[in-house]
């Protein structure tokens, strides 16, 4: 089944992983610009809200680390890039601050559809299975569409 | 059973996991302290090779980072402590920088044998059995060995 531009396909393959499909309505290299510039990536990834991209070495074996202000304080996640392989694959671990040492790691890979198009499926594996139960209960979703969302906005601004 | 000093008794509890115990003839206090200040871990970790301690937060959420010298070569480690409860249970994960974004979860438990000697268990939790295995098939026994006997060494000196 083809998504539709602006829906989101929340799966969970196994019991230790998310799988999450979605389609842009932007070509394949400026959906990886989005994905690995940090001036880009501060417009999108923290849901609107302000975001200080503190490091961000894409390359394998560099750490990123961004930090969200939100109404509600302030958030730091970080991690390390497993795999940049432009502009098809990232692959690379999360944590978050509040849970530090939990960490989970995300394959996104992005497919030229054709017609100026591009597919992300994005792959979380998780530890155990009460770490991804816990994220999946602790509203992820929604932020998750929020940064989607804005993402979206982007994109069309950049065509 | 009841390990002998000097012995490492290596199991494999799940796919995904090794176990770890060893009983050192110190007490607990003694071997605390010889995990968690820089200073003495410098002294063991690295095998009786030169170890730079870049970083090490010895605190739920703290950054740590070491770095061997051996006769190979150099070789970064690091991770993040996940809880850090004196003196019985550090938790915190480990990533080699030969292969980043792999990451393992370790939870070292000191128990308090009585007549000066401490019991370490030590389960090491990787995100797949693949990557276990690896890890097993790579030497690592070998080199833990020879760490836990420079830490056995350190631990005669310091009674």
């Amino acid at each position: 089944m083809e998504p539709t531009v602006g829906t989101t396909i929340l799966t969970t393959p196994t019991d230790r992983e998310i799988r999450i499909e979605r389609v842009f309505d932007a070509p394949r290299d400026l959906v990886w610009r989005a994905f690995t510039e940090p001036g880009l990536v501060a417009q999108w990834w923290g849901r609107g809200h302000q975001l200080d991209i503190e490091r961000d070495e894409v390359e394998g074996g560099g750490h990123w680390r961004y930090v969200e202000h939100h109404p509600g304080g302030i958030d730091g996640f970080e991690g390390r890039y497993r795999e940049v392989t432009p502009p098809a694959r990232i692959a690379r671990t999360f944590e978050w601050d509040g849970m530090p040492g939990y960490v989970s790691v995300e394959t996104a890979d992005f497919e030229d559809l054709g017609g100026g198009r591009t597919r992300l499926v994005a792959v979380v594996q998780f530890p155990t299975p009460e770490e991804r139960d816990g994220m999946m209960g602790s509203g992820m979703e929604g932020g998750m569409n929020e940064s989607y969302a804005a993402l979206d906005r982007l994109l069309a601004s950049m065509r």
